[in-house]
């Protein structure tokens, strides 16, 4: 796989996962989180909750947050970050199970929840 | 399917589920709704979630709301509307799931949540 | 059947399910009722919530309020009359599963709660 | 003043202050009270909180409570209640400060808080 | 003052205050209001609170829910409505003091706040 | 089985399932108990939720408060405690199902929670 | 000024003020107080506020909580171990000024706070 | 003053006070705010609330969010902030009394407020 | 197995299992934790949840309080910590079923949460 | 004046306050704070609130948490903590007022809140 510098999914990092024999969950609760409406080009804010079952990595928490950082000037819409942001988390730790929820402020009254997973959660 | 321009369904839009091969949770929580009862003439409020797993497609956020505001003046009851609501985004969206839950203020002491759904969760 | 007037369960009116083919959630949320304790004659106070999945009739939400405001004056212990308010509401809508929930306020320092169900959810 | 047996207000007991040298603030707060709405004939709902300073007389619990739930088939509107209670309550205890205040449960989307007072605040 | 029949302001009713000798507070909270926005067209939603010590009338509330509802479809904007809410309120009870105040659902990020006062409280 | 007066479990009184036939969940929230630290000989403090699936007896609530209240003196452990209400209120009642649970209030920076069960739920 | 050993005012120790040339607010919240109704008997249930300005003496956490036990088993109304506690406290400490406050459990649907100050608040 | 296209402050509009004999209060609750750390480089985030008593103008709202996502990139203390948007709203509503307060989100365990006025509430 | 009394694991004490024969669970809600980043130096806060079943032994709280307490100055990894305490807990209570759950405050807007098990819930 | 390094005073940064000629309020909520009772040797918990209105110079909030985490090891009562903090603040910005707002985790049974102020608010 080939990655440029200026992929975001280059600002992740890991670290060797300390209980690798025990399966137990993680949660990191991003409690700030703003990226830009691809239609309106107004800005999105949002919180966002990663859980996880770790393999042999987990992610270190500085890096993840410069990695959804970058999202602050991208147009991306809520169905579509919720799904890459999981893709990216899972192409870099590799995890037993993972879910990514998204949570947004409201718009014209409706506020919307995106959930993704992957794998079975153990 | 014949429909005329003044069906509320024909205001519903959809756009390209971006990540159809992966199941995930979609939730719109509408905070202001509003519409007539048939029995007194008097306007009902409520707050309506809509949960869904998209097939191919996914409902457009301003075209919902501009559909549910069709409501404002129709005569309709709780438990009709509901599924009426889940009727028609089911067959413009097409999901694999999707649930249907609305809440009404307090009339005479008593306030009512309908649910509805239509097919399996995944 | 045969039923006298003051049978309070003749009070109870019922429609007809607008959706009988799907299975949906109703509930109602009563906030205030009030009956009268059979030991000490001191009134009691609580609240109900009715939940069904309907067959062929639902309930009518003004009949009910009627119908629960005749407890206000009857002698009736938690049990019991959460047991009765199940047994009337399913002798009139012959529902494919109901509960009924009562809580109390306190009394002596002990607040109670009743949950009778009847069928099986589907 | 001459009463007679029927009058609510002669249920009312009384006990000695036992620091009236110093003036202090005594709430008795009522989580249950009914009442009949004099135009609907339908039961009302309230919660009530007395506040006062008392003189040379404390209003005792019980017979606060009992006094209380005469109103509960009296046909009395919202300001009338409240003041009357006030009345009611000044002329046994003869307080150096007292507010009573009503809030009442929602009936067409409105709920109304009545708030009255005798004397200065010390 | 002459006023046609299709004057919103026609449909506020009063009663005489019952205890006009007292300066009492008497608030009503709206949980159900809605409107239009001029510009957008959109509906708008909120909340109303109106207190105020009476003079010699009362507001009736089942004429005040029904005079709240004539703005369904009116387009103002919440500054106005405000004030325009307090002036017919002030014109048809004539209150020693009144505060109209509305509370305005999220647009845009941002919920607006509107308290007006008529009079000076005693 | 034999039992002296001073047995606070002969201050436990039943009485008779009205509805035998049906099984139904009944719960009582006690919001004040107090007992002594064997250890320390300082006061506990809690609130307990008893929570059953009567068989034919239920327990008759203001005895239940009495026999609560013989542990205001009493040295005993919160595992300890709870066990000992669970067997008393099983060996009078003869429930389907039974659960007490114990919540504590804090002690060193710590509070306690113990959820003891008798019997499966039907 | 005698005491005896059993005067429960006795368990109150103080220390220095550390800043007594700053008028300072010290608030104890009490989240457990228990003594009993010199009427029926029964155990009554509270949690006190004390906030004073302290003047040379400040009182001891330990014997206030000491101190404070000793009404477990002690028949006192409300109001009256309300003031009771404040005049002790003021004894020990001399205060610049000092405020209790007792909120007590819900009996017969109510619930009472009584507040008592000594001096005034600087 | 000579102000270029580029100030921020050009964004604001405002609207002629529809009711500028009366003297009320505006309150603009602003849920979504983010600027930048200028020692850090991060991102700060916060809420808004801007109240004021209006004089001949009226801030508009679409043009407020505007001038509000202008502080997206800019790299401002919370104290400068809080202060220069008070001066631009003052510049352009001359308001007879304003007050903007902001409130951020936690840092190192540490989260602040700032709160600055213009003039005297009326 | 050998250990030296500096292992804060020596600090734990238990005491026997009142109720060996029945499966209760035991929750201890420890509010108060601080240990120290191993990368930045900067003191961590957090809480921090046992829930187990018991074996033949408990854990004796004041042990526990004191054990945790051996953490305050210990560089120690949030992931590290849980299964570190998690391992302790199981080896000198030997329970049937433990989990232990951690909670620490905001870093950089985010806040995580660990959770550990070990054995099979029964 | 003289101070040595080893003070934690030292620690204390400020910043030329950006707009002194407006009396505006800063506030800092400190959500992490521990001390050592001197006492029991145990830890305490705190909470505190900083709340001023700047002269010339405004706290640097990086140096206020290293200032507030010296207290980590030091063995100090909460009367004396929180005035010690006031004075050490005042003495490196000259506010023009200032509050220190210290509120502790419970200890048998009790917490507790110190309030320290300097000058006069504006």
């Amino acid at each position: 796989m080939t990655s440029d510098k200026s992929d975001p999914f280059m600002l992740l990092e890991t670290f060797a996962n300390p209980h690798p024999r025990r399966d137990y969950l993680i949660e990191h609760h991003v409690h700030e989180f703003t990226s830009t409406c691809p239609k309106t080009g107004q800005p999105d804010f949002g919180t966002i909750v990663i859980r996880y079952v770790a393999g042999e990595r987990c992610v270190e928490l500085k890096s993840l947050k410069l990695y959804l950082q970058t999202y602050r000037s991208r147009g991306i819409f809520y169905e579509d970050v919720t799904n890459v942001i999981l893709d990216d988390l899972v192409r870099c730790t590799q995890p037993k199970w993972m879910q990514v929820q998204t949570t947004w402020s409201v718009r014209g009254g409706i506020h919307s929840v995106i959930t993704a997973e992957h794998g079975v959660r153990p």
